[in-house]
């Protein structure tokens, strides 16, 4: 089989289990089933580190007592196929998806806290910047768009139309492009795909539009 | 508007999250997607009991030290939009899925443990009777079916082609259906519907196939 008819390999990246803490759930596994139905295959990573907090999702308060790592609550989504991302090389897949959720900004890195004077875990900055500079695209939903904002700067990006965020991006070095449901922004130059997902108030079709959306975005990037 | 135009009700009945002690995730984010591209109205719900256990999803193993409530890690995959079961009305909603994962046979009943002698839990066994009382559809993924066929018994079912957990639903006083990826067991009389997404080895395609097949079988017998 020549390269071109082989399936695409991509990396997922996870930040937990759930919205409020970790990776947003249906943004993750409607990342993966796009990723599925275009034919690629996958191989699910998480930094083997620990959550930020641990947020009762049915109450919204933190749960003071509480401790969860990364890589282990990820592991639930990816139903336990899941690397720890201090493993990640780029040479190894085609490109890399980031999905959101809080954990994107209170466990990659700390947007969620200091904003554009964020801090990016180790192993998340590597894995951006060696992608990048083999010349791999790079998708991004929700808020994870910051995240690669804050490490690559100088790149084109949405967060969909929330004005502090997409000021944030601004301080950070990017260009904001506003947009809405379904829509994604291609950086061609930089191979960076995004799409707003839940920084919108939507349904879950919305969020697998968007996710669709994203996932050829990223496969036709790889292609080029 | 009238009753036949509105979107049909649906509740949604979660047993955690995360396939080895709770919901089956794909299994129910699939279920919620396939509820909203086919036009219903959703209504998370899950007891608020304690999880039989917490297993790790990296490794398999149990954590001996943790203790997780079902409704609280449910409220995860619904972004905190659930209620809890002893709540349920029969008379306020169109039909009633169980989406699978270890959580449907740990948390909902027994079965993981107790196989055809399993205990099931009051909430559960309440909203189970009292759907099928009122002539109204239920629909159950995965490992689901074996807990409706313990309430109901003589019911017809399928969990896929597993032969043990098979001569359960016969030990239990349902008939099993063979099945395979994205088919559906529609107990007519009973307005049952059921399908085997991940108690066979599947892709994430796969489920998305048989949450959507199931939906659809749920919501023709709705209107029914």
């Amino acid at each position: 089989m020549s390269a071109s008819q082989a399936a695409p390999k991509v990396a997922v990246v996870l930040s937990g289990c759930g919205v409020y803490d970790g990776a947003e759930i249906h943004e993750a596994v409607l990342t993966l089933l796009a990723l599925s139905r275009q034919g690629a295959t996958v191989q699910c990573f998480a930094p083997d580190v620990a959550q930020h907090h641990v947020i009762n999702h049915l109450t919204g308060q933190p749960d003071d007592g509480a401790s969860r790592n990364v890589l282990v609550e990820s592991a639930r989504i990816a139903r336990g196929r899941i690397a720890p991302l201090g493993d990640y090389q780029a040479a190894d897949f085609d490109a890399i998806v980031f999905p959101g959720g809080f954990g994107a900004a209170k466990n990659l890195c700390s947007f969620a806290f200091d904003g554009p004077d964020c801090t990016v875990n180790p192993d998340i900055e590597q894995a951006i910047r060696t992608t990048h500079a083999a010349g791999k695209p790079i998708g991004a939903l929700c808020i994870a768009p910051a995240l690669i904002t804050r490490v690559l700067k100088s790149v084109t990006v949405t967060i969909g139309s929330d004005s502090g965020t997409a000021e944030a991006i601004a301080a950070m070095g990017g260009t904001h492009s506003a947009t809405t449901h379904g829509e994604v922004v291609i950086d061609a130059a930089n191979k960076i795909a995004t799409t707003p997902c839940y920084m919108l108030d939507a349904t879950i079709s919305q969020i697998a539009d968007g996710a669709e959306a994203v996932v050829k975005a990223v496969l036709s990037l790889a292609r080029q």
